[in-house]
């Protein structure tokens, strides 16, 4: 008898990651593409569907899958993306009917990368057994979810924990509506990474500033003013909704020795009963786990 | 037959609100003390369970309550009050079993004034049909709640929602540890009334701030500075939670006309999806009705 195979696929603005896991959930194999986001939205897709494939015809025996869990930033409608601007192409895309079309009577469930990895932390990871728990991704984009009973909050229109598009001070207008995303510009990967590589004079990453920030006096106080300003916004979150534990996530997690202190000395000073702060435990794969999550629900 | 009655009482900074109502929550007659907190808080406590059987004697025919509901400022314990600075000797108050004490037997519901309001403008308000619901709590203190589901979200310690504590500068670190509120003393009806005594050299009330600032130039940047402040914390606390509306209450909401218009506008610049944001439809006795809602769960 052939094993039941739950396919998840998670696009991010820079790869694509897909992965076959049992009903339960266990990982058995995982494969990534780039996103080539430049290219336009349509031919992730389709190059995406291929590899799952590919990664079924490899290590699932040519099976087709008992549910496909698809994520990616923004919140997935069936018609269009919302709030995903870092994937040039996607606000028009038809995601979940082109998933539909590859795997025609399969169930599909659809998510926002953030909340599905928060779900994942909660099922199997560093959220487990905690409520209210919150997630933070901290990546090219920046983003929150918070869990009530290990159930994802997902507001009225599937928009809560976007936080990236906080205001910054009491006189900021500039914010969605005018196309910014403060907090994001200002902490987020790419914001960070722009930033750095303006004040150094050639292309400098988000993960490299943080290296260069513990000989480097002006990396040093990017970084330090970066992490100001984020953990003001991760204390007032905090203080907002008192969670018992915060999972930090996302690629800037990789520099969790310089973020994850930062963050937990402003908790300490400023939130009534400050939470656990810990790293995920899945380190670039929660997206990919939580739409297998996700799928499991279908 | 004598009418099954439930006793509600809301303790202030200011003064004490006890109201009857019938098992639906309607209520049927109301009366208040002054709060008189410098006296200390057991007296207040006193005073107010004598007002509360004097309710009872004259517009309930001296029946005992079916059950009772009491809510103050602040998280209640068995044997103390978290997190209610406003009333000096709170902290230490066995709130619960001082009511007990009075009416033994009867089930007695404790809780937070503004998350009870929260309720009670779900209930029979300007919240009810909405998910997830916020109410925001603009009067001495600064508070919010927020509603999923109908159910108003305590956090893992019952703190969430208590944005007084909110920072508001990234290099801010003098906060909750510190004994600070520094969102609440920005904004709240008792910092702002400070201030603007101060500024004009006679004791002014927030309210009367509100109304000097239709004509007077230094009044008028008080009120616009605090707005400024308060309003992105309402936006960003929007953009985390995205609730489809969020009402206004405490006493600053007699300041409606120009507190909600700033509000409104920083929404619908901030906020991906903007909520609704109205006027509480109780204008003084939401927690009043909120502890008659919880008295209705017991």
């Amino acid at each position: 008898m052939t094993q039941e195979l739950i396919l998840g696929i998670d696009f991010g603005g820079t790869k694509v990651a897909l992965g076959l896991s049992d009903r339960a959930g266990n990982l058995l194999a995982t494969s990534r593409i780039s996103t080539d986001a430049e290219c336009g939205a349509d031919q992730v897709v389709t190059r995406a569907l291929a590899a799952a494939r590919a990664l079924l015809a490899e290590d699932g025996a040519g099976a087709s899958p008992v549910a496909v869990g698809v994520v990616s930033p923004g919140i997935v409608l069936p018609d269009r993306i919302l709030l995903a601007p870092n994937v040039p192409g996607w606000e028009k895309l038809h995601l979940h009917d082109l998933v539909a079309a590859e795997f025609p009577g399969v169930p599909i469930a659809t998510g926002t990368d953030a909340k599905a990895a928060a779900l994942a932390e909660w099922k199997w990871g560093a959220l487990a057994g905690t409520d209210p728990a919150m997630f933070l991704s901290l990546g090219t984009g920046i983003a929150a979810a918070v869990l009530v009973g290990g159930r994802v909050l997902p507001g009225a229109n599937g928009a809560a924990g976007e936080i990236g598009y906080n205001l910054l001070a009491p006189q900021d207008t500039e914010g969605f509506t005018s196309g910014a995303a403060p907090l994001e510009e200002a902490v987020g990967g790419r914001g960070l990474g722009g930033r750095a590589s303006e004040m150094l004079g050639r292309p400098v990453t988000a993960g490299e500033l943080f290296r260069l920030a513990r000989d480097n006096a002006q990396a040093k106080e990017l970084v330090t003013s970066a992490l100001d300003e984020l953990s003001m916004h991760v204390a007032n979150l905090a203080i907002a909704i008192d969670p018992q534990r915060i999972a930090v996530g996302g690629g800037l997690v990789r520099s969790a020795d310089v973020i994850l202190p930062a963050l937990r000395e402003r908790l300490a000073c400023a939130v009534p009963f400050p939470p656990e702060l810990v790293s995920a435990k899945f380190d670039q794969d929660a997206a990919l786990r939580g739409a297998i999550a996700l799928a499991q629900g279908t």
